[in-house]
């Protein structure tokens, strides 16, 4: 690859100052927001033990993560002593001796060789295979040199091996691992504080009768954009800085950092998931169901905790995921990027995502700022949805301008301009919308889904449950169709208009350039993560916002109105924004697909492997029955961890419906005199939501090193196959069932098939019940969960074809009996998921028995 | 191959015999069932409704299918003229033009080019290649000289082409497809009809004080047996025939007598399922739930539905569906058998599975002869059990001693005896026997699952729902590790032990000897279907002996007892044996697959293509962005199927609904002074299964067609991939789902947590309810769905390839726009299944709004 020239090292600086100025617009906010009323004593009151829940959380949390990320951080740091690094850290950090090493192949007769055993060729196809060849076998030196075991061909002695490389991989690794995961974490923690802090400006926004609808519109959306702007400016400074200071060498440090990111997600994902649910359903069904009260009733004891499980789960919980979805697209653009820039020489594929991504965050801020109401209406909706609009528009004529005046190479595409980056970038903001057309088609009250789930609500609950799954299943197929189409565009893009050299001859191979593409869908699809953001987090605070005031005895009147107005509009920008994030989950994923190929063919091309027996020579053949059995694993673990979600859920909801059930008895609490134990009912969430963190982050990170070493590499490759497909397929599956069951009640409570506590109204109660684990908890979670696994398969991909060449016979059977141990971890690690708790279940069945007896 | 010595044509000819024995067994059983007595006036007046419901049914559905079948016959037929005759047939059916044309290859020069093209390959490795690559340039001259495209080197003019093959081939796929689709048709609709014939009996003996339970049983059971024998006896008959035909020409009319199955199994299972549960939810939803009647009330309208669709559910759909996996794995064993037996040049390969199943045949006979009971308790499931496992026991042993005394060759395994497919036999009756074991843990009132469910039950539908939901979820990863790791012992047991010649020397490469495990695998795992379907069907029988008992009005006393008691056994031996079908539907399909690049392989070389340009040398690379487009497409066709058969039985059971309320409003109806209008609860249930056939069977056909012509034979296995994934997944996860509600229902009603009539009773009707389409409907219907495509791919593999090769510009514009085309029919075909019918809609509108003003 070609140096910087100065344009480009300025346009980088530029998207790091965008970055920054993303950070810098995200405090700005939360000066102005901490600044507004926090209202009467009351509202502060109640406020004050949602604030002691979430920080109460927060802790528990962190403690337990802060072990991992530790051991982590220590396993990748030394990892390096494993895996050795890769030739384009030599490059990097030994240039002198990768130059000599490189000098040290003969090119020519490499090329004969390849024009000798691919006799029926095409011309222009054989010149891309020789040249390919040629880099390979660079490559295959480079690494060899760094490691002292090429040798000099002039003096006849070894060169001297690159120590600089291991040491700053070592070092880049392991700290943007702990980068990434500390960034992830901030995201949520902060977006969950900044959620806690805005609700109670809201509801005193709201109230207050100078101010009203707009204020109350400003605050609750401009707190949503605090998060929305660290997400992305968090996202891109990392991913930028990283290639700043590891330049080619960075697919190390990133994959690290999509590590760290990921595994943060899947923490804040499954710990908010279960939080918020357990007090949800227990809530609900205690509260709502047996005793009849009404929603946020300061009587039931699980109330706090359902206010707060929203910040928790809505706010912490998707911030960190869409954080790590923003992320692993950006690694995955970046690795395939400068897999690009070797074969081209030009580091026009890498300046592109970054180029794209600070456009977006420059759309997004502009946009977010100037989403205001001026009336009193529903136009909150429409002033949300011009600002997705403006920034999309935006964002989409800057690319252009952009592509038009600098995606240009001499040596490239015969000088013309090189537009297919853009035309998959458009692909990606596209999809992005389609997928929230078609989550919208399936989910809202608008369409015949929702109502079909509604009208079969007069036939009980049964025929609701079936119609919701029914919907639910079909919105997971038309997702994945479109998606498929997104791949689809980028082939055609760039096989039919290959990326060619000064004279038109192609020289990137269509594989790459494909896996390029998909890259930047991704990129496209999460342009405008500013705005989805905000619009997301929109939606638990100003449903928080309501449940304060109706805690603080403020909810009537004219504030009222204007809280249950703003509550419906957040329904609806977190349902549109939902399908988002798993759809980038597939695309990323397809990329990091590419990258697990290439990534090997390094590793096995230095340990000496022809390329024809390469992962990448011979293809993740499905049809071998080895792969075959990593690919039924892979789509079984999905199931696995839903079904261990959903479980957990429940049981937690369990304990929390014994401990409504029990304060209801306690004299005062049900005639409102006295106030019941909220913390209770927050620490039973708590405690259910720490307690899944380790097994099923044992079970994500260990499954995909059993697979790899016990069956190899291209079973591994399997297996992230399978984890992708199912993963997809239920995500959107459970996610979707769950928002329109949830939308089919809230339909019916509109008035329609008898309304509010009709008969068909109580079987929508059981389908939203249902669907809130669906779509709050196992639904979100596989999203993380399959970055996980891409992220470490891909990590140990390089030692596992190591161990496959080095180690022989008895070493064989160590790794054979380390795997064995590591399986019975995983298997223990399920059980202990699986557990119940006998004490508790002790105390809940004296509850109900109890409750029998009355 | 050579040809088949004396005692292998014996034993080829026995093998046939025993087929004819088990159909003559059935024939003997049918006549001993017939002279049973058929009770009282009464019963028979019940028994004539579900006789003559049943046959409407039968003749409605057949109605639907000729049309289609006759349409396929025609296009199977003259698919020849578009695809080529393989090799294999050229050299059967013109064994002289073969033999020159294999005189024409220069084996010497093709070993000298592989040698040089791989230096670095050992040199055991190296003969290997060489043979194969011989082998398959001998395969592509044969097939240019039938096709008259060689030229002889002597004369130097073409050969005459092999129009024998084309004809004979015509004929044997066409014919083979009509066998295939008669024999399953039988089967089910005589097995159907055989249920009908012995309900009415074991009614009549167990209410007979001079007989009861002894013979009871004993008609009960033997009546499936019919069926059972039926099934492998016309399985194993068609194979034999086929093989006995075609030889070494076999795969073709294989491939067809498959699709043949698959698709009439489709079909009887779709529509069987549709009715039964259409039927079943809307006699319990209106009947029991609403109207508070016990189960198989006469004053329900739809109880005679009910009742007709235990028999073409349970019985008829069940049939054919276990006929299809028996003809399947068999076909894939012998396809994959073939492949050995060209490599090797001995038919052993293809001897071994004929007689396995033979033996298997044989074990049922006597087996399901000696079930019967003397005593009157519970030992009707000990009886069957004991018959079960002897039966294996006899079938290992008899498979054993074979294997000792045929199963050698001089030229292989250095003339030792070659144990390696006895092994992967033995393998899969232990994986049946697992999963069996699997199944039934998750699934019945013994162990936690289903306890937990009920346990559930007390917080109410919601909580039932979620917890089944869990639960088969997880019985569907545990499911999959266990055919994973079954798939896996082949792995092991063919490349720690490979195929080897009189030297020791390599023969067989891993890929081709590991498949040919798994389709020994699946042979193993189906040996007892003849004892597995005998007890799959006792449970509708004895189900419907209750059922035509108590609207006689004749259930009290002992022989309501008995009937009790064999209904109870039987929901056990109907609930162990449904995973088997499922399991051996993975297992044949990863056989297939193997057959599937091998076919490719074949026309590929023949049209020229070099060996490493193959399917079979590229590999079905998961990684490649097309592939996993197909991957993705197959995973969502899953999904789509599930959805449409659910929506349908919704649909189906909502106008059910509908008129059993109409005639509930008669009055005298529910007084019992008059008798409702059975007919018309029989002919909507008929309706709903008939109008989903076509859109269905559409969808299944055409959409592997459209991925491999638009997208590649690659993206076509991608897509077999995904099918096979999410279908095992999905089919495992809703039968489990749906056996366990029904258990934790059965489990209440035992008196646990409040029994009959409780709320948590209460609770878990709802969870039978959303169970009922899993596990009757959707769940099995994705077996036979999953081999459908799978065998359609299979079938247009080789056009695939060859319009590749051989249509260019204009005319890939051609292909490409018949794919839209086709892709708009499918679009057509799932809208056409969606559509409501506005004519019933109105009529159950005007049903229910009178009902709510009530």
């Amino acid at each position: 690859m070609r140096e910087l020239n100065s344009i480009e090292s300025a346009l980088i600086f530029i998207v790091l100052g965008i970055a920054v100025a993303g950070l810098l617009y995200a405090i700005f906010l939360t000066s102005q927001i901490l600044r507004e009323s926090k209202g009467s004593q009351k509202m502060q009151e109640v406020w004050g033990y949602i604030k002691t829940g979430a920080n109460a959380y927060l802790s528990s949390q962190l403690r337990i993560i802060a072990v991992l990320i530790v051991v982590l951080v220590v396993v990748l740091f030394f990892s390096v002593y494993v895996v050795n690094p890769t030739p384009y850290a030599i490059e990097h950090f030994c240039p002198t001796l990768a130059e000599e090493a490189r000098a040290t192949v003969d090119a020519e007769t490499i090329r004969n060789q390849v024009a000798i055993s691919n006799p029926e060729v095409a011309a222009a196809e054989l010149v891309l295979l020789q040249e390919n060849a040629v880099v390979y076998a660079e490559e295959a030196a480079i690494m060899q040199a760094g490691l002292g075991q090429l040798t000099n061909p002039e003096t006849g002695e070894a060169f001297a091996a690159c120590d600089a490389a291991r040491t700053n991989i070592a070092i880049g690794r392991a700290g943007a691992f702990f980068m990434g995961a500390v960034f992830s974490a901030m995201v949520g923690f902060v977006g969950m504080n900044m959620a806690v802090q805005g609700n109670v400006r809201v509801a005193a926004a709201a109230v207050d009768e100078k101010r009203g609808y707009a204020d109350a519109l400003r605050i609750a959306y401009r707190s949503g954009t605090i998060t929305g702007m660290l997400t992305d400016g968090l996202g891109l400074f990392g991913g930028t800085i990283i290639f700043i200071i590891f330049g080619i060498a960075s697919p190390d440090a990133l994959l690290g950092f999509g590590f760290g990111g990921t595994l943060l997600a899947l923490f804040m994902r499954v710990g908010g998931g279960i939080y918020t649910k357990a007090a949800d359903v227990g809530a609900d069904l205690v509260g709502k169901v047996e005793a009849g009260l009404p929603e946020d009733d300061p009587r039931n004891a699980a109330v706090i905790a359902d206010l707060v499980g929203d910040n928790v789960g809505d706010c912490a919980g998707m911030a960190a995921d869409i954080f790590e979805s923003y992320e692993v697209t950006i690694v995955s653009g970046l690795i395939l990027g400068l897999a690009l820039a070797t074969v081209t020489r030009s580091p026009i594929w890498i300046v592109f995502p970054l180029v794209v991504r600070g456009i977006g965050v420059l759309s997004s801020i502009i946009s977010t700022y100037l989403v205001r109401s001026t009336g009193s209406g529903k136009d909150a909706l429409a002033a949300i949805s011009r600002g997705f609009y403006s920034a999309a528009v935006m964002s989409v004529a800057l690319f252009a301008i952009f592509t038009v005046f600098y995606m240009r190479e001499p040596g490239l595409n015969q000088g013309n301009v090189i537009w297919q980056p853009l035309a998959s970038v458009i692909v990606g903001i596209v999809l992005a919308i389609i997928i929230e057309r078609v989550t919208a088609y399936f989910t809202d009250t608008e369409h015949e889904p929702v109502k079909d789930i509604a009208k079969n609500a007069q036939t009980g609950p049964a025929t609701v449950i079936l119609s919701g799954l029914a919907t639910g299943m079909e919105s997971s197929v038309w997702a994945i169709v479109v998606i498929a189409a997104s791949i689809l565009s980028s082939v055609v893009i760039f096989t039919l208009f290959p990326i060619t050299d000064a004279n038109g001859v192609q020289i990137v191979d269509n594989f790459a350039a494909v896996l390029y593409g998909v890259a930047m869908t991704g990129i496209g699809m999460l342009t405008l993560t500013g705005n989805n953001v905000s619009m997301d987090a929109f939606g638990p605070i100003s449903d928080n916002a309501q449940g304060v005031a109706e805690l603080a005895g403020e909810s009537g009147g004219k504030g009222g109105e204007i809280l249950e107005s703003l509550d419906a509009v957040g329904n609806t920008t977190k349902a549109i924004t939902k399908g988002v994030a798993i759809g980038s989950a597939v695309i990323a994923a397809v990329a990091l697909f590419g990258s697990f190929l290439t990534d090997t063919r390094v590793v096995q091309l230095g340990l000496g492997i022809p390329l024809s027996q390469t992962l990448f020579g011979t293809g993740i053949n499905i049809a071998s029955p080895i792969v075959f059995i990593g690919f039924l694993i892979g789509g079984g673990l999905i199931f696995l961890f839903s079904s261990l979600l959903i479980r957990s859920v429940n049981r937690a909801a369990y304990k929390m419906i014994g401990v409504v059930r029990r304060q209801f008895r306690i004299p005062g609490i049900l005639e409102g005199t006295k106030t019941p134990d909220y913390a209770e009912a927050v620490s039973i969430s708590t405690q259910a939501a720490q307690r899944e963190l380790l097994p099923l982050g044992v079970v994500a990170i260990l499954t995909p090193i059993v697979i790899g070493f016990g069956f190899g590499v291209a079973a591994l490759g399997g297996f992230n196959a399978g984890i992708i497909l199912a993963g997809q397929l239920m995500a959107v599956f459970m996610s979707n069932a769950g928002g329109a069951w949830d939308n089919a009640k809230k339909y019916i409570e509109e008035g329609n098939y008898g309304g509010k506590r009709s008969e068909p109204h109580k079987a929508t109660v059981v389908g939203d019940t249902v669907g809130d684990p669906f779509k709050d908890t196992a639904g979100p979670a596989l999203n993380p969960m399959i970055k996980v696994v891409n992220l470490v398969s891909l990590l140990v991909a390089p030692l596992v074809v190591t161990t496959e060449v080095t180690v022989d016979g008895s070493g064989r059977l160590v790794v054979l009996a380390i795997m064995l141990v590591l399986t019975a971890v995983i298997l223990f690690a399920i059980f202990r998921s699986k557990r119940t708790d006998p004490e508790t279940e002790q105390m809940v069945e004296a509850v109900t028995q109890a409750g029998a007896a009355d």
